[in-house]
C-alpha cells in the first residue's frame, strides 16, 4: 500500500501554524497530500491504511544543519581544557590516524543517535566523507555532506587538488538521489587561502552547490584573520564574492552588525551551534540581531566530540535559554523561532525545499514524541513540549520519505549490536594513539 | 537477603575519586560495607547474592536540592512571556484555587520524573506539603520538605501563624525518619517582613532546621528590597542573623562579592538553579567565584513550570556550559565541580550527611546508567558521559537505602498509568480557570 493516513493525538505541522488536536496526514508515495483532523481524514479516505498515535505528537523530523557526525568516536576522549589543548593533544593526534573504517562506524552511531532524536536531515562535513555518505544511505535519513577542505594535505584525501576533485565527482555522482546532496566544505578562512576559497566558489557555482564553512567561532579567530587580512572573517569572504544565497556559514558568533548586514542582503543561511560555542568557551552568538535581520536561521549540534550529543531537543532548548538569560529577558526569543530554524529553517539551508515542515506536496519527513513520557505530562502546548521538555529519548517513531525508519524505539535500518561491538574495538585502538 | 554485591563495568564512587573499571559495592542492611573492583569483591564475598551491570555505570543518586514539585501540573501552561505576565495572569490565578489533591498527584508525576531522572535526594517548598510529603513517602525516595511561608494569607495554611504552627509539628513528627527531613521555608525577603524572618530562624534553631529560601534570583528583586531596606538580600539576611550554616540560600543569582564572603564565613549553601535563571531571564549566578570562596555549592532544577523539566544530568550540563560560554574559558569550571554539587553538595546543603557518594558506612543510595544507549558511547571517560551526554532516560535502575525503586526502566513503588489519568483531569480544571 503507498496510501496512508497516520492520526495523533496532536499534529504539530510546523512553528507558526496552531497546533491540531486529533488530527493527522494523508500521504501517498511518500508525499503529504492533505492535513487536518482526524474526523477529516477518515471521512475523506475511510479505506486507507490507517497508524494511530493515541498519546503520540506528530511532527516534522528536525534538521542537524550543522555537525561532524564520525567523531563520536571522540565523544568524552578530553574534557574542560583549552581549545589548544584539545585539539593539539587529542583531536588532531588521532584525526591525522583516521582510518575509513572509524568514519564509517562513528557515522553509523552518529546515526542511530540522531535517528533516535528525531532527525531526519543533516548536514555534515569531515575527512573520509565517502564513508558518511554510504552510513547515511544505509540508515535511511536525508544528508547534505561533504568532504571538509584546507590547504594542508588531508589525512583523507591528500593535497588540495584531489579534495577539490573529489568534491566534484560526488557532485556528479550524487545529483537527483532522493536522500543525499552534496556541499563544498572549505574548513575555514584560517585553513584556506582565498585561492583555495576561490576554487570552491567555482565548483558551487558550477553545480549550484551550497558552501558549507565555519566562520567567526571565536576571539581568536577573528585575531588571525584581522592580522593576516585586516578584515573579520565573513567580510572577507564577501569580498571574494562567497557571501551568497548558497552560503552556509557555520556559527558566527563573533558576527559584526556589518556583516549581519551582508548576510541578509545576500539570502545566505546561519547555522547556530550554541551548546558547542558554549562548552569550547567560544561565547554566544547574537541571535536576536540575526532573527530581526531577517537571515535564515539554521540550528546545529556540532560534532558529538564538542556538545557531547546529537540531541536537536536539547540543542532548541538551549538556544531559547541561553538567549533570555544573557539578556535578562524572557521575550527576546521564542519557542516558535527556535522551532523554525530546527525545521524550515534548517532545510532552507540545507537546500531541501520540499521538507521541514507537515504541509501539502511536502515530503514525509517526521517524527512522533511519546507523550507516555512522564516528563511531557500535562500537555496544555505541544510546542512548549517540544522545545521546553522533550529530549532525544522521547521520539518512538521516524518516517523519511513515507518510510518508517525508526518505530517503537527500534531503528529498522541499521544493527544497532553490531555498531556497538565496532565502537568498543575502535575506543581500544584511539586510547594506543594518545596513551 | 539483606547483603548484596552490584557490580558494574564502571563504578563513579564520588565526583573526586578515580572511576573503578569492572568494580562494585558490598551492601549489607541497606549500607555500603565495601567498594572495590569485581574481582576483590566476588572473592572477599563469594556467597552473596549480585546483581550485574555488564553494561552500567554505578553512580551515586543525585540530589535535586531545589525544587516545587507540585508544579508539574503547570508545566508549559504558558511561554515566553515576561516574568510578571507569567506569574501574574497564569501561576497566581491557579494557586489562588489550588486543590490539596492537585498538589498530591502533581507530586507523583514529578517523583516519577525524578526517579527516572537518577535523583534519590530532593528538596522541596510548596503549598499543602503535607501532601508532597505523603506522596515523597510513597515513592521510596528522600525529601528535605517544607511549607512555604509569606505574610499575605496563604490557599493552604491562611495566616501565617498557622503556616508556623504546622512547621513547627511537621518538624515534631518527622524527626528520625528514614526519608523524610522538614525544612523552615521562608519564601522570599519581599514576601516575608523581617520580623516574619526572625519568627523563622527562632523554629530553625530550636530544631536544628535547615532555613531554606529564594534570595538575589533577579535584578526586580534587588531593586525592590534596596528600596524598602536600603541594603541587598543576603547582607539584610545576615543582618537579622539568617546567614549561618542552616542557611540554604537559593538562586543568588545577583549576589554581591561582599555577599560571598558573608555566605563563605558562615558556611552557607548556595544553590543554583541555571536553567531556570535562563529561562526566566534571571541571569546567571557567579559560580567559578561562588566555589573560589569555599562556598558549599548544590545544584536544583528548580519547579517543572519554569525549567521544563526535573532532569538533573541537563542541569549539570547546562551549569557547566553556561559558565564556559560566558567567560569564554572551557576551563573555568569543571565535570567534577559540577558533579560534586550535584551528589556530595546538595547532599550536605541538605544535612542528609549519610548519602550522596558511595563510601564505606554511606546509605545505598545509587543509580545505575544504561551504557546500552548509543548516545554514551565509547565509554572513555564515565565521568563525561554523565554530566556531558547523559539525561533523564539514560538512568535503568534506582536504589534508595538498599531498597531498588526503579528496575528495568520500570518505577516499583507508585503507578505511573493512574497518575496519567488524574494529570489529565487536573489538566481540565486547571484551564477552566485561566480561560
Amino acid at each position: 500500500m503507498d496510501e496512508k493516513l497516520i492520526l495523533a493525538k496532536w499534529v504539530v505541522p510546523s512553528a507558526y501554524e496552531p497546533p491540531i488536536k486529533e488530527g493527522g496526514v494523508f500521504i501517498k508515495k511518500g508525499v503529504i497530500l492533505d492535513i487536518g483532523t482526524k474526523e477529516q481524514l477518515i471521512n475523506k479516505y475511510p479505506n486507507v491504511e490507517r497508524e494511530v498515535f493515541e498519546n503520540g505528537i506528530l511532527m516534522p523530523g528536525l534538521v542537524n544543519a550543522h555537525t561532524h557526525i564520525p567523531m563520536s568516536i571522540l565523544r568524552g576522549l578530553a574534557e574542560d581544557l583549552s581549545l589548544m589543548t584539545w585539539l593539539t593533544q587529542y583531536i588532531f593526534p588521532v584525526e591525522a590516524k583516521l582510518k575509513k573504517e572509524w568514519v564509517y562506524w562513528g557515522s553509523l552511531l552518529s546515526l542511530i543517535e540522531m535517528i533516535k532524536s528525531g532527525i531526519t536531515l543533516f548536514c555534515d562535513m569531515y575527512l573520509f566523507e565517502e564513508e558518511v555518505i554510504k552510513a547515511t544511505e544505509e540508515s535511511g535519513i536525508k544528508g547534505l555532506l561533504g568532504e571538509g577542505l584546507f590547504d594542508f594535505p588531508s589525512p583523507s584525501y591528500g593535497p588540495l587538488v584531489k579534495g577539490l576533485e573529489l568534491t566534484e565527482s560526488l557532485l556528479r555522482n550524487f545529483q537527483n538521489h532522493p536522500l543525499i546532496k552534496i556541499a563544498v566544505c572549505p574548513h575555514t578562512l584560517y585553513t584556506c587561502s582565498p585561492d583555495t576559497i576561490k576554487s570552491c566558489l567555482k565548483i558551487s557555482e558550477r553545480y549550484g552547490a551550497k558552501l558549507h564553512i565555519h566562520l567567526s567561532e571565536n576571539q581568536e579567530e577573528i585575531k588571525l584573520i584581522r592580522e593576516r587580512y585586516g578584515k573579520n572573517p565573513i567580510e572577507l569572504l564577501a569580498e571574494i564574492g562567497g557571501v551568497n544565497e548558497n552560503l552556509i556559514a557555520v556559527h558566527g558568533v563573533k558576527i559584526t552588525p556589518k556583516e549581519i548586514e551582508l548576510m541578509s542582503k545576500a539570502k545566505s543561511s546561519f547555522i547556530h551551534c550554541p551548546e558547542s560555542n558554549l562548552k569550547l568557551g567560544s561565547g554566544v552568538a547574537p541571535i536576536p540581531e540575526i532573527i530581526k535581520a531577517g537571515i535564515n536561521l539554521a540550528l546545529g549540534t556540532d560534532g558529538p566530540a564538542s556538545n557531547n550529543d546529537l540531541d536537536m531537543f536539547s540543542e532548541m532548548r538551549t538556544a531559547c535559554l541561553i538567549q533570555k538569560g544573557i539578556k535578562e529577558d524572557p521575550t527576546v526569543i521564542t519557542a516558535k523561532e527556535v522551532f523554525y530554524a530546527a525545521t524550515e529553517g534548517g532545510s532552507k539551508a540545507l537546500g531541501f525545499l520540499d521538507t521541514g515542515k507537515l504541509s501539502l506536496g511536502y515530503k514525509a519527513d517526521l517524527a512522533v514524541i511519546d507523550l507516555n513520557n512522564h516528563s511531557l505530562q500535562p500537555d496544555y502546548n505541544p510546542l512548549a513540549l517540544i522545545v521546553y521538555t522533550a529530549k532525544a529519548g522521547c521520539v518512538s517513531h521516524l518516517m523519511v520519505n513515507g518510510k518508517w525508519i525508526m518505530k517503537n524505539y527500534q531503528v529498522l535500518t541499521v544493527d544497532e549490536e553490531k555498531i556497538r561491538e565496532k565502537i568498543e574495538k575502535i575506543k581500544k585502538e584511539v586510547l594506543k594513539i594518545i596513551s
